[in-house]
């Protein structure tokens, strides 16, 4: 898996790859931009799906293939949906894919524009072949982050229900289905935070990155968001949920662990963006490699311990 | 049934009832207003489930019964949930309920706030015992409406997708649940008009009362919204759905059947407002009785010849 | 021309027809509302342009005719363009016309949606064939109201700039056109007062009825708005303007001269307005009777005494 | 002292009189509205000073003189300030007077325009002369409330710190002055509620009448804001404040005790407001008269039993 | 004319020239910004008319003279206009300025302050001597820019309708004039794009350099915005315009041509701004000089092949 | 005191330090940023108060110290305050410090968050130990700045009233006390600036560093703001107030004396912002060097020659 040691002398749970950012905005022919993407391993190397806008700026999402999680090939041709459970694969737009292997296939999920932004569905096999299911929920919803196994028997998602615009609020909710086409027993997981208590997150919240299991629960990344007035600023926090039940936040982290400060973050199409979507995880190396996008332009990737991460979330929670 | 004829001299495709309002904003102690209520056909009477604001202006759903359905007995205290498919019966508030009968039992969907709006579930075979069940849908939504009967062996809703405040906008959606626990298959039916086309519609639209069958498919009676430079204005239309298939919208008034225009829909808590909610119709006698809220405030009533209505919305269609 | 003497006991300076609104929102078959409208003599009695909103609430305006000018026979179809000095006769709705007679024909002005709201220009001989013409300007722009004769050999128009939406803001300014196609010379002639000096004319204002000649020059109703907590209201005020330079304002009422204060002005679609479109006035009897649309509804009259509503507002100015 | 028994048939803690509204729109002969004003008794009868807006719907404050405190004569001329404790006397404007006895004279307390609207005091011994003091407070505030006597040694003051528009927060506050020219020791003393607990009074709250001591502590009747889709509605609840340290709410009404229903509070300037500005009350005969204005409009009174008053509060506290 | 050849490996329509920023923000002493200027040939060099905003941020232009195109000298102080075709020279502000050489002079277009933006104009035979003229518009409007030649005999001018405030909304419009002094036959030409379709230009768009006639019509590069979460985003297209009706759009870039990517484009007094204004092109060596303001900040300097721009415009047209 | 000459060649009244900035985001172990912070001469070096932001983006205030003014040691830990003149020391939040030495102790004001943001004021004697005194005033406020001196034999503070949010509006008052805890006698001494005058001033206002007194009265380095599409840029000019009455203004800069335009300006947490808090100055040399905190993430040092600050005041003033 992708890794860098911590720089010598940093005390940060979190640190950055030295040659960031991994994918540039022009990764492409067409693209704009390659932000806010997912990446899983892949038989004997790792795959992803990327957010790649074009010069039209239209939204859409391509595949793409690494040996090493840090140099990729993007198709240069976005993902073309056959139908899976439904033969309603209308998209005006699709972003900010997240990819989760659940028992037998890599399910995609993403922010899919019908009517208004929702969760849109689809599984692949093979990052060839892809099926599209149907949307998750009614608009308007963003950022659905499925659980890589089933809880209870029924498949669990999280997402951030919101407007349609630039939302100005937005909690994390989690969802289950029995079939990945009816959802519900839906539940308030974690809240944006009073202003006082963690301003990097009291504008709103947003699940990040596949949650995956530790000794202490699900250990997800997500990020948040504080309106300053010069407009939104996103960093990344970590949450610790409850292995049988997730609803149940057990630590979550009062300061951020990444904030816009080097210069692919703070500057770009939207300046002061860490948005993480996807991790790359060794348990027993105790090490994970954390893919976001940075400034709505570029993909970075970041590293930490997986019991530091622990540890600090329970030392430091809300 | 209720009923009244159409006054002499009258060309109107609904008219309102002489004696309204029907139920007054102080019609139990508490109350401070009492509107947006639904009623059905009950025993060798009526049953109701009505909006009963307190004098704290908090929402409540309240049973009433009635025995000519004009006249209204409605319980002093809030209804009071068991549990249905759910433990989560949690309610901040509830509003706006419909009643719907499918099969053997009367199932009630109300605007219920669970970290925001979003549709409240619950069924009752007696209008005593009430057992509640789960959200159908992740916050924000208002104007949930079940169909009578199944489609395609599925349960049916419409409903209306919103933000967490005075929304100024909104789309009839469909949804479908094989159990009344999850839901899917979302589908857009109706959406709000251009300015130009219909402007009472313009800034919003919601489902109303519960769609009843027709020769020519569901006709239903919504609400539209405009919005003026003095707030928002409600109207009230029809629509009919295809029997088999309500994604698809066959026929929509494009004029209003009832904009507000008498003392008691242009004068109250919020002034011009006209919100269907409910019918009872006699499909032989060619009959029906619209219940509708009126500045929310209080509760009146409209009728119609059913034959009349799905010609003119036929004939004015958009 | 329409007329009633001052009520004994009153002061005022204009006083109300007592019959009230002389036109109701139902005055043609497919109205909503009959409000904001024009009339002028007419061989021997009285003919207008009247803004009547259909009951989809589509924006058009109608043709009309009247012995008396206080009840009117309003064509039950709306005016049908035919080609002017323009081929372009596109609207996308048509409301709150003016009309106004030069040398040999009326020429009607009004809210013109083309892209947006801007001001149409038609003209007629007979009240049967209307010409339109190029609209005068770019959007955004409504009432354009212009004086019946033409000022150092030019046609001169009184417009409102403004926004796409409820605007907040607007001030009066004149232009001239040579020819009725091209315009020019924007001059900005009467601006939205202070808060502290005037309330009711600070949020915007706008011109109203045809300016007629008096001694002391052009006298005009305008139209002052405030933006309560509830939403705009419109009351009505005097502008006297310079004869041979109207870009000039001699006097200007710093008080209204009517507010909304009966039923049919503070209730109805949009509550608390008064909106002068149009006088008959006769110079040696000293008489004026002004048009008004009330509530966004009906059609009222109100009267005055020309030679004291000048004293009124050389005494009263700003 | 102004009365009139309750209702045959009523319930309600408090009723209306039934004359109202008892100062029209027009009692003087510029005035376009008179409201929100406030009396007190004075020699043998009663005097007040009054919100007055002027046909040019400015702002200014009236003296005025009654025998029976329901039929008054107020001057046509506003109050003329002299010099009290400071030089500094402008206004912008003045509006929303209140008057409280303390110890040697009447203190008026209003909203004064000095760049924002912010507490103006001034202090007459004969409702003839009045001498305007330094502000209390930096802009931008409303609603300043002086108690009737000495706390702790000090003047204390309730108000609503505020923004400079038609401010959708606000909580009410004390503070203290030794000397009515310098203030200090501010203190949160009720806020706003949440939606979901009393929502009549969820948007802002503001001080109303002077405090009177009863044996539960400081009775004041203060107004509650919601915000609805068509604007603000204001009503009426009472809090009882501990009678040595006033910082302290012992009880308050979560039910309102008199909102917008009847055509003078629902129709007007701004419809759906009821602001009660003073109280004339007889502890020993157990009655309040509580003065309001009505749709920022009129005038109104209303009656209730002190110790009934007290009694519900208590028993509906929030 | 200013040249620098593709560099190699590029396969850009559009690219920089690599010593961008051709002009500083401290161009001239006074200024805290040159930007969004405009350029033409004159005698054997270049002039041009500079906005240089002084260190009061006073919004100006100034004129300039270059040998090379890419080397300014900025005189130090503003224009001074003389009398033209009106003796009303007012201008709260001049920003934004377009060059245009008609027949026998050059006219200068540019965002006039007048009671809001509106569309000065003024002309000079020789950028010392400059005559104000009529302003073309009403307020309120922005991104005056005028064809090169008559179009069937009248003078022909795009700009963009805007509100008073930093527009959320806006189409590109042309107008005709007989004479540079009334303008009419006001037609919508280019419309802001569904989100959907083009999203660097869904906010609005405005005319950018001077329409210059190629075999395919008048080629023209324009600016389009997008509304991200932290503000608008300005990218530049190209538009083809119909020779003989430019009210047709032939062509419009569904992609943008150039985007903010750079440093000096990225940040500055407004990140995230590439605004042209003009260009300097030899049809015959098919090169094209496009000028743009950067940031808000400085002037930058872009090149391409006009064969190349109009196949791409062609090949990706909307 | 810290110091480095004007650059050669340079001409500007004021000049970056060139190893800017002096204080890293990261200054201390659990600091998001520094910035916005206050130093005074101490002993035989400098003390300070420091805002510094944790990483949960939590706002509160550091003691540190310094020998040369530049290199900094600031406390890991917040100050602790202990009771001044009251026991009243709730702070949901502090931020924005001043510091002023006055007779025999130290004063520090700042914003503190009590039911919203206000003006906080405590005392020391040593920079170990702090006493909190009562809130100066109600909220909401922002930037107190207290004289160096009684005015008067009073206490005299500049504060800026604002609203509960991102506030675009705010002007300069000044408020006097006898004793530190009752405050009144409000002015308004400087209001933002009308558009067409000052842009970068337009918006709002805010007192900066401690005044000074000069022979020209007291000088004060304040932050003026606009609104840019892109949000609010922070720029910094000088005002000269009278000596013995500082509510009167002398002089003021029309132009900004420093703007953002390097790096660490322009990017940060909040971009383009420039905020001055203190002044350290010798009178004698004809010295003054300036701290201002840098995009909401640093805090930077520039120097300027009292005398050429106080002619280009007076030359360019307002």
């Amino acid at each position: 898996m992708p890794w860098q040691d911590r720089p010598i002398g940093s005390n940060d749970v979190i640190w950055r790859y030295t040659k960031n950012p991994i994918i540039q905005r022009d990764a492409i022919p067409v693209s704009n931009s390659v932000f806010n993407s997912a990446v899983v391993p892949f038989n004997n190397g790792f795959a992803g799906v990327f957010r790649c806008d074009n010069k039209a700026v239209q939204m859409n999402i391509f595949a793409g293939f690494s040996k090493n999680g840090i140099d990729w090939e993007i198709n240069h041709d976005p993902i073309i949906m056959e139908e899976g459970n439904t033969k309603m694969i209308d998209s005006d737009y699709k972003y900010d894919p997240r990819v989760t292997f659940i028992e037998d296939r890599y399910w995609i999920t993403w922010c899919n524009g019908y009517y208004g932004p929702t969760i849109g569905i689809a599984y692949t096999f093979d990052f060839k072949e892809f099926f599209q299911c149907e949307n998750a929920f009614l608009p308007f919803n963003r950022n659905g982050v499925l659980f890589p196994k089933k809880i209870n028997n029924k498949y669990a998602m999280l997402s951030r229900p919101s407007d349609n615009g630039h939302t100005p609020f937005g909690d994390i909710f989690i969802s289950y289905s029995p079939d990945m086409k009816y959802w519900g027993e839906h539940r308030n997981v974690m809240q944006a935070t009073p202003f006082e208590d963690s301003a990097w997150q009291c504008t709103k919240i947003g699940a990040g990155s596949v949650p995956f299991l530790t000794e202490e629960g699900w250990l997800m990344f997500y990020h948040g968001v504080i309106n300053t007035c010069n407009g939104f600023r996103y960093a990344m926090g970590a949450a610790i949920l409850d292995k049988d039940n997730p609803d149940i936040v057990k630590y979550r982290t009062k300061p951020y662990l990444l904030t816009p400060s080097v210069s692919y973050e703070q500057v770009g199409d939207v300046p002061n963006v860490i948005f993480p979507c996807a991790t790359i995880q060794d348990i027993e190396q105790d090490k994970v490699a954390i893919y976001y996008g940075a400034a709505d332009t570029v993909v970075a990737l970041a590293f930490g311990r997986i019991s530091e991460i622990i540890k600090f979330t329970k030392e430091n929670t809300l």
